[in-house]
């Protein structure tokens, strides 16, 4: 791999996604995407004693789809890259303790689908190992008593607040292979914080970051959003996907509002599903990314994407303390198999 | 790179560190390593309004010093690689958000020092950045009342229960130099779970991750304590150090008992200071690591050593609904520079 501008890696020989799953819940299931995604859980709680641990077993579900689908056991993969939304990556960490494989636990609130796949696929190209797993997830019911209300008081939620969604991802990255979608480049976020401080408008935080990631993807690289079928962004959800558009226009004079779409946006029926400004959490991304996109990605309906995963790194703690939102964004530039045209 | 065995990661041509720094707190700054910190706080809320803001100050005074002890800038600097114990990984994102570093989020619990160096110098190496810091702090204030109980309540702790240190350190690494102390290899942990649910017991619970992960190492690399000059673990305490040892004597038929220390032993007075099992948390083993340890690497006064950051990958939740402790280690191997005997 080699450095290009001041951030962006570029693969000398793009590792692929061999395998990919999403696994969503009830709600998610009745949204826009619903023939998309491998499996929905018409149960919520997965059988499980708590949401904590329903959150666990969706995780596990996604990464045992996608190894599935990729011919692979567990005893295959040399590392797995796994964060989520809950205190202490928890949700993770009880999610493959009993896989028995390498686990490098990495946290980006909703960015982390683009971190881990983008680490995994450095690690792969690098020989760290020869088979990696990326996965996330995130589940509205454990994320809504951690980070707002319990579920049991009922509280209103404001018009430009996000809905958490039920749902895990997994990509199994392999070394390059021209029948597979292959990761090209990623783009490390900074963190960005201009000092918004409602947690209920979380998109608005995270606009500013994927706007300055955006921009350094496109400086590096001298290209612009013309190269791209779609330019994807994690869940800024509706509010901060306007701005988003606003953002780059004004401040970086980069316009890329025909081939912007927003797996927050993408995952609700915004008329049909009273979800306010859209879907968000890791998982929102994660399975978005994993079914839809990478799904047209193989067949190359889809040739070239930019998959911007955004995060608000706060926590209520801070928010509680009176501290501002900083938010990351990481970029993922995947492409169509070579093999397809 | 290439891997070694089953898990082991060597490289070809091993980063280094070329800048290291570990600031503590007052209670650390009393205990017998005293003379081997950067920087003693005397107060331990650093001047902040409250004890989370504190531990993000701690953690970016390490990086400041690292850097400078480097002689570079954060504009210098191409991927920051951090976590610690915080829910959402707070301290680390408030403490590096105004440094405009790509930032890695990472979350191993008390194993963070081992995942951020090891991860840094296999990014190093392959080329995703030319300067990379690995940092990660803990605070005993914020993770008491976090973990715990308020600090107001006074509670009274078993005497298997480990000092979360107040403490930060960091790590600058550059591709190889022969005047600086080198990373070797990298071998990351999987979870292990022996079903161990006492939160006040975490020493035990990590010892048998450590013995996985220390016995894969010898075996992937074929070698045995020997080599070394310490085999030193993050921060077992002195109830997991005693386990560890037994374990791999049981276990794997490997004695370490001659080369083996733990940080979390060395840096309290078991005798002056009422700590009990000894210190934890992910300042412990990133100071003593990035103090004492690679100091007396840097001058070839120890040559070759084997660091094993240990990690309970609890959560308080998921203790509340009864699941056991998930634990994990990983190890990193650090040698003199080349051009010192």
């Amino acid at each position: 791999m080699k450095r290009l501008g001041k951030r962006t890696i570029i693969f000398d020989s793009p590792p692929c996604v061999i395998g990919n799953a999403a696994v969503v819940g009830k709600t998610e299931g009745e949204g826009p995407l619903c023939k998309e995604f491998d499996f929905i859980h018409e149960d919520d709680m997965l059988g499980e004693k708590s949401f904590e641990k329903a959150e666990s077993a969706l995780q596990k579900d996604a990464v045992m789809r996608a190894l599935q689908r990729a011919g692979k056991l567990p005893d295959d993969i040399d590392l797995i890259l796994a964060g989520d939304l809950l205190n202490q990556n928890s949700a993770s960490n009880f999610a493959l303790r009993e896989l028995g494989i390498p686990l490098l636990g990495l946290f980006g609130a909703c960015s982390t689908m683009a971190l881990t796949l983008g680490l995994a696929s450095i690690l792969v190209e690098a020989g760290a190992g020869s088979l990696a797993v990326a996965t996330t997830s995130s589940h509205f019911c454990s994320a809504e008593r951690q980070f707002r209300m319990p579920l049991e008081y009922g509280g209103q939620r404001p018009q430009s607040a996000q809905r958490t969604v039920t749902g895990a991802g997994a990509s199994v990255v392999a070394p390059h292979n021209r029948e597979f979608p292959a990761i090209h480049a990623v783009t490390f976020g900074k963190i960005v914080d201009l000092g918004i401080k409602d947690a209920n408008n979380m998109g608005a935080a995270m606009a500013p970051a994927a706007a300055e990631t955006i921009a350094a993807y496109f400086t590096d690289t001298n290209s612009n959003a013309d190269s791209f079928d779609y330019i994807i962004t994690g869940d800024l959800g509706y509010v901060g996907s306007e701005l988003l558009n606003e953002l780059l226009i004004k401040d970086y004079n980069l316009d890329i509002s025909s081939k912007h779409t927003d797996c927050g946006k993408m995952i609700f029926d915004k008329e049909k599903q009273d979800t306010h400004a859209g879907g968000s959490g890791c998982g929102c991304s994660a399975s978005v990314l994993n079914s839809y996109f990478i799904n047209r990605l193989k067949t190359g309906e889809i040739k070239n994407i930019l998959f911007i995963a955004t995060g608000a790194l706060m926590s209520p703690t801070t928010s509680l303390q009176g501290e501002s939102i900083p938010s990351i964004a990481h970029l993922v530039n995947i492409r169509k198999p070579d093999s397809v045209n």
